[in-house]
């Protein structure tokens, strides 16, 4: 049996996975060496210091996903248009060493006449839809950019992307609420977080509803100190304000973001679960299986 | 006659003016002493070195506008709920010196189920109306928190906030639109600004909408010189989106913005009269006859 390094590269980080042949890590690394930190012409020298150990092993294969497969990476992976299923990904891999080393495509598709695109998300779903040994589910991954994505039969059919986490980082650090809100986060206020959520959901707008982050404290609608708590409520009730209120969704990512999340979804009566085991692994062993070596 | 000596003192600058008996600046100043730059107990030194001169004037009377009147300025001035008209604004003044200095409240109103806030535009609102001789009028004030003002008979019936120039700020610079995009936002590109408002329309939820202006690029739907253009086009469609599309609406601002809301309101068949003259001065000279003087 083939050695298979799973590999997930993206813009901030890089993580790396020697896998069993069930797809489960025998050993993992990371090193802060996301895509921006390298150099052009420096990703080679990069994931030899990465793995080049592992990579003496007779027959291993290393394949990847992320943000390497862009423009800004080691080689562009040419986008593969939804709906996509595992044998889609498996066979328009981009290779950079045939037999050896290998980047995942992302995915592309077209939302209210504009395309969206995800790199990793993919892979991941389908570690994740392996997990739930389903065929057909509406994964949510909140982050920087959160993706909404919808499997149907096992294929990816569409999916959305929300700068949920990305708006939250800006308007925190460098809006008026970097000058009017506390300077740290704290621990979440559950009440005013919701406040957030419920104002995002019946205001509709979110130029409009942002402006109540500062109203409320003004008017000690919501305490100064959980002004930070209601932005975060504002923001992924808005996200959610697009969500069919009658879908189960599939809650994968962090522990303190899905939290989050599922405070919202609860609040809302929506359906989900949530699932904090490591999906990319999984994904990436699945689209060597597809590969049928 | 009295001698009216107009202040408008904002966040970032602070501007004066010498009035006539019709509300017309005989000489005109300005300072990059905003409110922010003022320390603690500094303001009647600022104010002096502003317009020490023309206050020596016997009978001389300063009536200040804008966030000189909110916690952080000189001092504050409770809020005027609405409806609220030209006699709430007179009676409601925040004295500094009896009969000598004042400052205008500013409104609140309530919309959506949470507090809205205004502090200074409500008094440019009764200038405008009283340079368009009405009564009735919805007048637009785009800048970095765009106010939409609606008069009815005389009176400020209700308002909201949209944070639409903060929002192209803080994302146009430190989102990954930075990164993304030229350095330099250029000329506006109308086609792409159009493309933008559009999309706004479509998509009807602005965490969504707003990665398309990564995508667009990605995909060449638009050039990449061009995608402040569709930036700024997303963000002012966002906006437009919560208008009724049968009101006409009265745009007043600076020439640059203005004409961006201008396009985009022409493009979606909204009835609307653009006002570029100075009415500030005019609404605190309205503001000073409705005190009897």
């Amino acid at each position: 049996m083939q050695t298979i390094i799973a590999i997930d590269w993206g813009t901030s980080s890089l993580r790396l996975a020697r896998l069993d042949d069930q797809g489960r890590a025998i050993e993992e690394r990371e090193f802060p060496r996301g895509i921006l930190t390298v150099p052009a012409g420096g990703f080679p020298q990069a994931f030899a210091q990465a793995c080049g150990d592992w990579m003496n092993e007779p027959g291993a294969l290393a394949l990847i996903c992320g943000m390497a497969g862009s423009q800004q990476g080691w080689q562009e992976a040419p986008y593969v248009p939804c709906p996509a299923g595992l044998p889609q990904l498996a066979s328009r891999l981009t290779w950079i060493e045939p037999g050896r080393i290998a980047i995942v495509p992302g995915l592309t598709c077209e939302t209210d006449g504009a395309p969206d695109v995800m790199r990793g998300e993919e892979t991941k779903a389908f570690g994740v839809m392996k997990l739930i040994d389903a065929q057909d589910a509406t994964i949510v991954m909140p982050g920087t950019h959160c993706k909404w994505t919808r499997v149907r039969s096992g294929r990816i059919e569409s999916f959305a992307t929300f700068m949920t986490g990305e708006f939250y980082a800006v308007l925190r650090q460098h809006s008026i609420f970097a000058r009017t809100m506390p300077a740290e986060d704290g621990d979440i206020d559950e009440s005013a977080f919701l406040q957030g959520v419920d104002h995002a959901m019946r205001t509709g707008n979110l130029l409009h509803a942002a402006f109540s982050a500062r109203t409320v404290s003004l008017f000690d609608r919501v305490a100064s100190a959980a002004a930070p708590s209601y932005l975060s409520g504002l923001l992924i009730g808005e996200e959610l304000r697009a969500a069919s209120r009658d879908e189960a969704v599939v809650l994968v990512g962090a522990d303190k973001l899905t939290r989050r999340y599922a405070l919202a979804l609860k609040h809302l009566g929506m359906t989900f679960r949530t699932l904090g085991q490591e999906a990319t692994w999984l994904g990436l062993h699945s689209i060597a299986q597809e590969m049928k070596l």
